[in-house]
């Protein structure tokens, strides 16, 4: 990516004392095609739109930036939710409260403060905005549903993780259905906000049906949930461990 | 309990070198009701027959064995599943193979040696005999569904813990869907095969809906799995962790 950190951007524009988030503004239409209604317009705290990591661009691999990825400018709010990296940018805006366009408001990127009662009818004043997304991993070799040849006794696995604004300290793999883990090679992200790879041989005990599950754990401890505990009407921060299928035989 | 072990009966009437398995049978009908049909006849292998904690009993509380329990005389083969220990016990007969009675073959008290896919069909040659029954964990207060009031910052809690043949080395608790855990005091068990119970305090963040696992690792280093995985067309052997939901405010 080629571009300028937003800091630069803000401070050059003059921030005043009071700012508190920014809102940004595309030139893509509301969803409906309904050039009246408003568009998506998300924000980030002042604190992350003044990180140095958080840039505007405008080239990928010394090109353009293509339309499909956001060009000719779009933001990158690296380890938030993507759509605070609004494409096709036009406009920031500066407040001193929290964004309320839309996308902002009610459960669009929100999450429940007091837990939610699976199904339960939410409550918007009971919501908080998703900042850093939590963490994650996924196998990425062998895919789903993949077979090997009778007499298998190990599979090599290789995958990555990521963890928003954190990094990943560990990630475990199972075969048991979370009965016994085992620690998979973990690299170093190249830079802040890589993906972090990871490979694992794993052993079978015998031909047969089995999954493989992975469970990462970011630099404050947090390990990956079983599943999508914490319900919420839009299912944002769902962070459940990745599970693949094999069979062997 | 008041008996004598299995094996001083079995010393006492004399076993041949070639004696492998029990074969137990007892006053029980088939669950037809019809006496033509033989009735559940299961057995252990000789060494646990021979364990001097499986016992012949026919007292319980000082008291005789009551007729709901098994009496007037009953086998109790610990840690393994309950239809080993044989109520209204009549006859032992000793194998020189497997026991083959009914409730001995087939798909009855046996898991796949090779993991099935769930649902599918199954084969009886990919099946051994369920023995020493799997590390579990329960929660027994409070009740799943107990509410509490708004403002509540910790919950007490206490459960049992057993694990078949072995001992439970500890006892987890993850109130956020295990995404993070915590290690309760767990009692050592008072004889053998007792139950050992474990009591624990967590603190939760806010008002709201929670989930509280309860997940036991044996003394081997097994831990219950997240769900019941290793699929057969009985469910036996399952131990999933044990769940309950509370809700605060």
């Amino acid at each position: 990516m080629t571009g300028v950190p937003l800091a630069d951007l803000l401070k050059a524009a003059g921030l005043k004392k009071s700012a508190k988030y920014t809102a940004h503004y595309a030139a893509d239409l509301h969803l409906s095609g309904d050039p009246s209604k408003p568009s998506l317009s998300r924000g980030v705290r002042i604190e992350k739109a003044l990180d140095p990591n958080t840039m505007i661009v405008w080239a990928m691999n010394r090109q353009p930036l293509p339309n499909i990825h956001g060009g000719p400018v779009r933001l990158i709010v690296p380890g938030w939710s993507g759509s605070a990296s609004q494409k096709w940018l036009t406009r920031i805006t500066i407040r001193d409260r929290d964004h309320d366009g839309p996308g902002m408001t009610e459960f669009s990127y929100r999450t429940a403060i007091k837990p939610m009662v699976p199904g339960g009818k939410a409550d918007p004043a009971n919501f908080r905005i998703l900042e850093s997304m939590p963490v994650r991993s996924i196998i990425t070799n062998p895919a789903n549903g993949a077979k090997f040849a009778a007499g298998t006794k190990e599979l090599k696995l290789r995958g990555a993780s990521w963890a928003g604004d954190l990094t990943v300290k560990q990630v475990d793999l199972s075969t048991d259905f979370g009965a016994s883990w085992q620690r998979a090679t973990l690299e170093k992200p190249t830079n802040k906000y890589d993906w972090q790879r990871w490979t694992a041989t794993v052993k079978l005990p015998s031909d047969g049906y089995f999954e493989i599950w992975a469970r990462a754990t970011d630099s404050k401890g947090a390990m990956q949930p079983h599943q999508a505990g914490f319900w919420n009407p839009q299912g944002y921060g769902g962070n459940a461990m990745h599970r693949i299928a094999v069979l062997v035989g």
